[in-house]
């Protein structure tokens, strides 16, 4: 073996020891909260790559989708026929509707729906997207979501998406990750491409 | 209208204009490159994620997946069903192999199978997950993948996921997001998940 091999061997068995403490260490088995934010690409599309791995799984999944418009979704068509619970917020965009008052009564509806599913013994894996946004304008409580959160059952788990999670959710998360803006082909003129950015 | 509903609606008008504006900027049509990188959870997920999208819009997308093992895949079994052709390393984490001469042989095999779809009129999307390890552990070496990515059909997009993307991969993208760990459940003892985390 080369010195070369010999070092990447070397390298790579110190790191299969780090890895296997880390494994032998993690017992807990519960279902997760993941919480995606940020300001970059990715969020969604992320929650619902967690959809879509569940489902291959066989996990029983849900669904809501705040602010979205009801636009044709490529996503939800493949998930929902594949046995997806989805409830779309549908009112679109806030700087669209600019009526705050017929939006929190949209966005109460849907967390209605959401809270429902928080209690559901069945669901495996349920994702809240865009939510962060309903605690940002204050459409939905900050306490009313915590507390749907916390007492949901304990091997459900929940992906949260959207820019600007508020403290109180990445506290009680078990897993949050930044998704954070390098560059957006959109801000080069780049125009959005069905199937990719939507 | 109150004051509060007042200022929304202002806000919301100027918000609107901004998007607006960058819409109507937004005119070049092209397949995208986006690269996900970072040291987070959630990138190879975002991947899957884009690829449910194109299925769901009936794109023709392909899977390449370097690094991981031949274990059960949620979002295989799901995109399979859905016509998703998938191509899988398959020999497990360099730190299981710990064998430089055989990973880079396995890397090579599945890369020319990329460079194959990297050259396919027919294929709408190519998903290269965890392709930048492959770079930074110089199994493939960079220029034969600058080139091939360079080269790609106009209309097709890809998605290239890893940490550490190399610089001269980042540059060429159109959109980059890096998603940063802010925690990770399975660092505070939590057993990874089936159809969450894997």
């Amino acid at each position: 073996m080369s010195d070369k091999e010999t070092r990447h061997k070397e390298r790579q068995e110190k790191l299969k020891q780090a890895v296997d403490t880390k494994i032998a260490n993690a017992q807990t088995v519960k279902g997760l909260m993941i919480v995606i934010t940020g300001n970059g690409k990715g969020k969604s599309t992320s929650g619902f790559g967690t959809v879509a791995r569940g489902v291959g799984h066989g996990l029983k999944c849900a669904v809501a989708q705040f602010i979205k418009g009801n636009w044709e979704c490529g996503e939800r068509a493949l998930l929902e026929k594949n046995g997806v619970e989805f409830h779309v917020m549908g009112t679109g965009f806030t700087w669209n509707t600019q009526d705050r008052i017929a939006d929190t009564e949209a966005a109460l509806a849907i967390w209605e729906k959401c809270e429902q599913m928080l209690q559901d013994e069945s669901l495996d894996l349920v994702l809240l997207d865009e939510l962060t946004y309903m605690i940002t304008y204050d459409y939905v409580p900050l306490e009313r979501v915590l507390t749907a959160l916390r007492n949901r059952p304990f091997m459900q788990s929940v992906v949260v998406t959207g820019r600007a999670a508020h403290r109180e959710l990445t506290e009680m998360a078990d897993t949050v990750s930044e998704v954070r803006n390098v560059k957006h082909a959109f801000d080069s003129g780049v125009k959005a491409l069905k199937g990719v950015d939507w």
